[in-house]
């Protein structure tokens, strides 16, 4: 029996959860947005009580960025998620997060791993929002593994300050006698977006979305989008890596939108942008808090992939987009390759 | 294609979201107050918006009166419910908002709009809730659509005026022997109440349960009464005009509680009562916040209507209570055969 | 780090989660029903997975009992609850699972045990939902261990079979005159009660309502009736055991009641019953379900205990109950006594 203290101390945590019938669509297949949220939920938890482990300000971990992820296999409404964390390296101010994702059926005993997926946070000031704490260092079982971390470390760091938030126009929800008059498959066809009010409950302690929500919103217009253009069960397959900006504060509208920006056989990608929207603060305005990739992939009754209806593409700029689909989708698929042949 | 800065001046505003398993009955049909909610959602957002457009005072738009609404159809779980509002008429302390409904099968790719709501609201100062602030006015796209919205402005507060607080006695949910031993179809026999404690998601900044979230238990309840009535699956057909006398603060527990009142060969109206009762501040006293009427259709497997048993009715309160649903039953539809008419 | 493997082996599980504000009450503190609720679910997860680790028919584990369960300290709002069980004793049909709660607060690091529960749960098959499997056995560290589980299960057993759900009237609430004119302090002037109408995500895989939900609601009855007694912040300090006789189905009204039945000088006791109404199949009628005793402590702004206004008693009933809540009262508290002293 594991003692209190040292579940405590030691820089890693586990939750898990039930999957209820409002966490899943109609097939029953659990939303990735519903595993990214426990997945952040758990990053957070860790991040922040590492952040705690030293005298000064206290402060709360805010989600800097989410490293591409894949989800590995389809969960199901009764399942048991398992989320597990550990801290695996700590530069001066940043803390990045391991973290696994188990399925259990635990009425057959079957598990899978469906996820894994790198976080890396921000500790924030709880006394003043602005300020940024220094990161207490972790041990490393072995120098390889600190280098390795910082490795990591930098090639996100460039990434991060090479990604700009892609600003372009707002995707607006279009409306039923245009959709109608649309040709099926093209991009406007199958552009969505969602509108939501902030509550209580989806804010941190500092008065902050949760990057969990914002992702789980994400994953919902792209599944929307996806469901558009196949009118299938559609599923997320994996998330390009994320940069979470601009921090979106309580009473804010987010809008959330998505369009179609690739197809191959078997996938589609879709562009997702979150926009905040201050209520009351109007002079504020409104701003891009965060975009992404989502790849999603469609399921036949046994849960075996479907082909995807190509994209029929209006115009440069959809053209555009495309190519540059393209290349993000052969670039991971080489690199899925890579890291096979590695592994055999 | 509008620009980022663009959309916040224009006076509208769509919001949409696929319906969840706990937004709908056994059956799969989208409960009306889930749709009512949305639209009051909508409402809120786009009125408060409009209302900050100015200096002074930061405000919330908080719900004065929802006019009469009908469910054109019936929604289903995994369809998209589509909620776009828009400002249609200002007067010196409201705004209206017309909001419509649209529900979407995103897989058979099927349509149909299942609402058209009016809402007006009030904007309340965030510094001083007692405090109404004045609306900043829209621009109209002729001289008529003013006029027409002063007149609907008119009408409206002439009727608010009018309408008093139904103040009856408390509808008591009734205990086990009494239920038995009733004769079925009688009021007191499918009787019903909800008792629900305002939790932090149900209100506003301000600290006021939502207009939304009251509605959604006054649908809830009357749901209850008109299943307990048909025992068959029943949907909301349409909501008479409601008017938000009362605000109901955080920390209150409601009572809503409906009767049926009057049944025809293929509908029934329930009366609906919303009664605060301030925990705490116990010396305030419990009130009626709310009282509205609700009309529901009982369907078959195919969502084709079915009879209504008649109401039983027992003592010449309930007898006086049938005639009065008789005439609204009846000025409806007239008013139904008026529009189409016009339409024509 | 533990392996994937061993973690799912191992008859233990570990739940945790950041409290949100819907989790809370406007003060802050997390509500008993919270931690009963996750408590429930914990148990549920272990009982499940082990009564499937054989052949046979699939099973849910469905909720029998919670021993007397003590809140030893508040938690409150951003504090991550831990939640750990672990199966201690199985009979040939019944499985005991003990579970800690742990709060972390994960800026000041501070953590302490909140509670320790006990919980009976009975393996239902999946295909046939009145037949009850056999529980697989477990190993025991010690003849010893197996000995004292034993016996915790002869004595639940008998305290079971004694124990019968009290039936008696149905409490009601208390409309608003009926309250305003009633002497403060008296049992009619702070009874309650909340009705909810079971949704999807209430429910297990059975169809049937989760124990925790249902504990949940029990709890917040409880807390509205203390509340309207003391007009202060109030806690849960207590649950009797509960015993769960009869299960609720999808589809049903549940009416949860509570009245005060004692007062100590810093204590309250509240008895919960829940009432069941089959919405749709009527002829069912309405059955008691549940019921329990929970105890309230009133808490000052420093969440130091207040003196509790003593219960006026109107006639022999109210008077019966609280001789027979004083006798609890005084047993309690020479067993947590007696617990200290053999601790010492």
């Amino acid at each position: 029996m594991m003692s209190v203290s040292n579940a405590q101390e030691t820089p890693s945590i586990q939750i898990c959860r039930i999957m209820r019938p409002d966490d899943a669509n109609i097939v029953g297949n659990v939303h990735g947005g519903t595993i990214l949220k426990m997945i952040e939920e758990a990053g957070c938890i860790i991040g922040t009580r590492h952040c705690n482990t030293q005298s000064g300000d206290r402060c709360l971990a805010a989600l800097a960025r989410v490293e591409r992820t894949d989800f590995l296999h389809p969960m199901f409404i009764g399942e048991v998620a398992h989320v597990s964390a550990e801290i695996t390296y700590t530069s001066k101010h940043s803390v990045e997060v391991q973290v696994n994702v188990l399925a259990e059926n635990i009425v057959t005993g079957a598990k899978k791993v469906t996820n894994k997926a790198t976080l890396w946070y921000v500790p924030i000031s709880l006394q003043n929002v602005d300020k940024i704490i220094e990161v207490p260092p972790i041990e490393y079982s072995s120098p390889e593994r600190e280098e390795a971390g910082k490795k990591r470390y930098e090639a996100q760091k460039l990434e991060r300050l090479e990604d700009k938030v892609r600003n372009g126009e707002i995707i607006m929800s279009v409306s039923l006698p245009d959709r109608q008059t649309k040709e099926p498959f093209t991009v406007v066809c199958s552009q969505s977006s969602l509108i939501h009010l902030v509550g209580p409950s989806d804010c941190t302690l500092h008065g902050f979305v949760h990057g969990g929500v914002t992702m789980k919103l994400m994953d919902e217009v792209a599944g929307i989008v996806a469901a558009r253009h196949c009118k299938t069960n559609i599923v997320t397959a994996s998330v390009d890596a994320i940069n979470f900006h601009r921090k979106i504060k309580k009473g804010c509208v987010i809008t959330v939108s998505g369009r179609m920006t690739f197809t191959s056989n078997k996938s589609m990608e879709i562009e997702v942008f979150v926009d905040a929207d201050p209520l009351v603060e109007a002079e504020k305005g409104k701003y891009r808090a965060v975009t992404a990739f989502f790849t999603y992939i469609s399921l036949d009754k046994e849960n075996k992939p479907l082909p995807v209806p190509p994209l029929k593409l209006e115009g440069e700029e959809e053209q555009k987009r495309f190519e540059e689909g393209k290349a993000r989708y052969l670039q991971n698929k080489a690199k899925r390759l890579a890291d096979k042949e590695r592994q055999q």
